[in-house]
């Protein structure tokens, strides 16, 4: 296929918040594919707050994106030319596509997509059935492990993954309290969420919040956000808690140590446990995460929003929305028009 | 029984260390027995550093030690006087009979004893096969986990918990590093104790000897620390590492917040869990627990060291070298003439 792609490359590494001289806009020609590949021209990039720890030097749980490198992301996108079989052109394909507008699959890079049934919007895909709503589901069933009538709080509540964290402990039967940066979010997350409460941190002291809304403790805690507010949820855990972390966004944009916790020792006076977990661990059972995921959303009993934020060179601006907490909900970057909705 | 009790009693709270005006040596009259009661003549009295904690304004696993009460701790000795035909004169007990030459048992205000089996010396029975040596039994097995192979870690490794818990990771198969606060416990560890290594905490850097003999990283750590030290280990956790936080001993003599923990987000990239545990929560459990560790000290799989410091007016400054390190394995009062040594 003639044309051009543009393409996001790494161009430095940034000490805390990522700016204009992180990226590199490359237009290059597109590629000529050989027997096994497939070209995908990519509709929404995914913007998520682990990408800013895949561009810190050090490693982690996959290795640092390079310097040069095209920025490592989730995506969807269309087969638009095809010479492997089982990715036809016109399919719907989603995986490591990366920040740009065309990626070339299937070689020896490793870059690959699954295959999206029909019926199935992107949108859907990226949302509530996509990355964050999966980590969701395996992070508060088989991590947090909410039994009804618990107390289940979740930071980061009005994100892509907190969102359906906080409903699916809803489905499960227990008192959920949100924590979230406006009063918007709050308003969302108690209304439209069906969440028992919700704080705005931003606002609010998290700890006092806590102390009325949970007198008799917290049994779970699935977290987003870690440092302070980690620590305010610690110092009130109820015996036998449960804390999932699923990350520390407070702590990404740090170039040094980030903020500590003082609290862990409750976990020994409360017989508690807080565990880290990775998406990546749960591949093998993603079916049955978005099955149930669509289920329950066929049923109206989780909802999602997602915010859409137009053109790649945005992406980077778009990152940093997700640590001023600008976005609700799943933050995608459009690049081509969507043929699903 | 005619005669007089001698007791140490709370007198106030310490804000850091206890010290002289901690506790009041109480001269007072021998009870009299009514049904059910008996009466301990204790021999040795246990000093743990969870003491510190029960001693605490603030509410813990157990409510605080009241001003005015008998120093709650662990003892054991033999029934001088009865009333209860479970409990016949001569039967050595142990329980939470506290700091003071006779316990009153049996009553209304719940002080009680578990009758020890004939054949075990009381200093057995307050060594590897007590609360400390079933506390390293349970928070090895069942919260770290080890596999043969591992890399295990034990802090505090040559107190009367740390150093049990190290064995059992030995005979479990596992590469053992303990860290200890002086070249003799060190010595006692690799020597005696049969581990892989040994770190002088007060000598070396953790974390560069961590570094050099851990290179693949930490599958267990068994922490009697907290703070620094749990830090150090934090930040070389393998991928799935359980860290058993048995205490944090690091912070019983503060009176504001503990040492801070930095790398918890390591627990996230690792998919490693963090998880407390009380010897409370196994009291079904302890013949299991009595009997595995008995059948293995006595095929020589693990030893134990104690050390009794003598007269119950010592107690507290015995109390104050568990958080000095003075001592090497279970330290111990000795308040009456052993019988069954």
């Amino acid at each position: 296929m003639k044309g051009t792609n543009r393409a996001l490359r790494l161009a430095q590494r940034p000490d805390a918040r990522i700016d204009d001289s992180t990226f590199e806009l490359v237009e290059e020609p597109l590629p000529e594919l050989v027997d096994g590949e497939y070209l995908v021209r990519n509709v929404y990039l995914s913007v998520d707050p682990t990408q800013r720890v895949w561009i810190r030097e050090e490693e982690s749980y996959l290795p640092p994106v390079g310097i040069g490198d095209v920025m490592r992301a989730g995506a969807i996108g269309e087969v638009v030319e095809s010479r492997n079989p089982a990715f036809p052109a016109g399919s719907v394909v989603t995986g490591l596509l990366g920040w740009q507008e065309f990626a070339r699959c299937g070689g020896s890079d490793g870059l690959g997509g699954n295959v999206i049934p029909p019926g199935m919007s992107m949108r859907q895909t990226m949302g509530v059935l996509g990355a964050t709503g999966i980590t969701a589901y395996f992070g508060m069933l088989e991590v947090g492990r909410p039994q009804a009538g618990e107390t289940v709080v979740v930071s980061g509540a009005a994100g892509a993954t907190g969102s359906v964290a906080a409903q699916i402990a809803k489905i499960q039967g227990c008192r959920v309290v949100g924590i979230a940066g406006s009063d918007d979010k709050c308003d969302w997350l108690t209304g439209e969420c069906g969440l028992d409460a919700a704080i705005n941190y931003k606002t609010e002291d998290i700890g006092a919040r806590l102390d009325e809304l949970c007198p008799d403790g917290i049994d779970v805690f699935f977290d987003n956000v870690g440092g302070a507010t980690l620590d305010a949820v610690l110092a009130r855990i109820a015996v036998g808690a449960r804390v999932a972390l699923c990350g520390a966004i407070s702590a990404y944009n740090e170039a040094g140590l980030p903020a500590p916790i003082y609290f862990y020792a409750n976990l020994v006076i409360k017989r508690a446990s807080m565990q880290g977990f990775l998406l990546l661990d749960y591949l093998e059972r993603f079916p049955e995460a978005v099955i149930q995921l669509a289920t329950w959303e066929a049923e109206g009993r989780i909802t999602w929003r997602d915010q859409i934020v137009e053109g790649l060179e945005n992406a980077p601006r778009a990152l940093n929305m997700l640590f001023s907490g600008e976005n609700t909900g799943k933050l995608l970057v459009q690049v081509a028009p969507d043929p699903t909705s």
